[in-house]
């Protein structure tokens, strides 16, 4: 089954898609109406159930503070989100808030539109930019990338023994393959670890570069999943670094929860590239689900 | 000459200082001039070198934003850091960005002044603040307190084998023991290792508070010096997660890094109490010295 959903996959994106011009692009584009705001739409190809997913989110606004700054590259992103957003138009508006000689700060508000038109503010990002490519060639990098099987050993969205929760329209733009030993909530038996990892990549082949990473630190199933807990797992803030342009190919992401507490965990999320370069860390606080 | 010192610091605080009255309270005081803003003083006991410490910012923005927002406890607190603040007046001007049942999100920057006198941004922060008192009592955190040594096998600042940096007035405020594993910077003689642990305390007895916490995160040498790495690690970003009010006694803190890569490096900071909660988890990404 999983190699019948793997061709399927080729069959469906003969022609790999290419930064700039994917679903990803599209989707998380953005049209600047005057200075310092832009208009977006948010897709429902990016909805787990109901919810756009966070990460998507995110990649959105760290476009628009792109374009906003003097400097092109995130490389510390804090957004707290404040309520859930839908599928349909929004506005972001960009504040320059300091630029310098290497780096840039810039914030950020997604709003959408109440029925009276009145913007509802979803998402607020404080972050600051800068240029990846003119970082030094020196890494000194003490952590290891995560220890898992193969990619072919791995278990994705099609693979009938670990279904990544169905009718959520973002398992179609992203390739995720799950370590096995972090599946078991899907079968009812979760590790009770704090761990989830994996293999990511966006569905149409598009490589990862700085802004899709922004999507990948939140785009595996919540650890709460292998602690036990089913439900929601809403994130109330998540900061991510950005150390390194990632090279093409697969990326590897590890999450680990070490601190569930309070009715509230943390997830780090680190993220490899296929060149062995730690390329994203993350951490969101999250509230747990009561279940 | 770590007894001397002990008695001596016994004498100059016969009376335990209290939270609400002490010298970290006093300092970090803010007045308000009108809704949403408030005057403070930097003051020069807080300063490593000429700079004022980030720690100690955070703390007197996060006073600020706890009186702005309904509710009073920071949960979590992301600061973009600026430019480098000075001893003298400065204004905190804070906005309520949402306020829910359970959460309230607040943004706050601090501003000084030029000679011409413009406000010049410090330091911008976007917190999500709470009731740790109204969480629940589930504890179910795996990650383990520091190993390390009892506190009076540990090396504080009078301690002629470590001394912590001279000619910072900080170092009277603190009550800081490292453990001696993590010292070596301090004769030359650095682990390679991204790790820094120790004891924390404040000078004059003051137990930790949710406020405090936010200055104990940043207030050990940085990780930086045991990677044989001299000078300056300025902080370019902060986000801090308080996840449980502190127990009266001394807090264990824990910081490590593992990924110092293109010249930034992450530190990654836990505290735990006298009780054994891990209260505060804090990440920070910051410039790594050229030494």
């Amino acid at each position: 089954m999983a190699q019948a959903a793997a061709q399927e996959s080729r069959a469906v994106h003969a022609v790999q898609a290419t930064i700039g011009d994917s679903e990803f692009d599209r989707d998380t584009a953005v049209t600047l109406r005057e200075e310092g705001v832009y208009d977006a739409e948010l897709s429902s190809g990016w909805t787990i159930i109901h919810a756009v997913n966070g990460g998507y989110l995110l990649a959105m606004l760290g476009r628009a503070l792109g374009q906003a700054l003097p400097h092109s590259d995130p490389f510390s992103v804090s957004a707290h989100y404040l309520t859930a957003s839908v599928p349909g138009p929004a506005v972001i508006r960009t504040q320059v808030v300091r630029t310098g000689r290497t780096l840039s700060t810039g914030q950020a508000s997604l709003f959408q539109f109440a029925e009276d038109g009145t913007e509802v503010e979803r998402i607020r990002v404080l972050a600051t930019y800068g240029d990846l490519d003119g970082l030094s060639e020196e890494v000194r990098t003490t952590a290891e990338p995560p220890a898992m099987p193969p990619r072919d050993q791995c278990l994705g969205a099609s693979d009938g023994t670990a279904p990544i929760p169905g009718s959520s329209a973002i398992t179609e733009r992203l390739d995720i393959k799950l370590d096995p030993a972090t599946v078991g909530w899907a079968i009812g038996a979760p590790s009770g670890k704090g761990e989830m990892r994996g293999w990511f990549g966006l569905a149409d082949g598009r490589d990862a570069d700085p802004l899709s990473l922004l999507l990948t630190v939140d785009a595996l199933p919540p650890t709460s999943f292998e602690l036990g807990l089913k439900g929601w797992t809403p994130t109330i803030e998540l900061t991510t670094h950005i150390r390194c342009r990632p090279a093409p190919g697969p990326l590897r992401v590890s999450i680990t929860t070490r601190n569930l507490a309070g009715g509230f965990l943390e997830e780090d999320a680190d993220v490899w590239d296929s060149a062995g370069r730690l390329v994203a860390q993350s951490r969101q606080l999250a509230r747990a689900p009561r279940g």
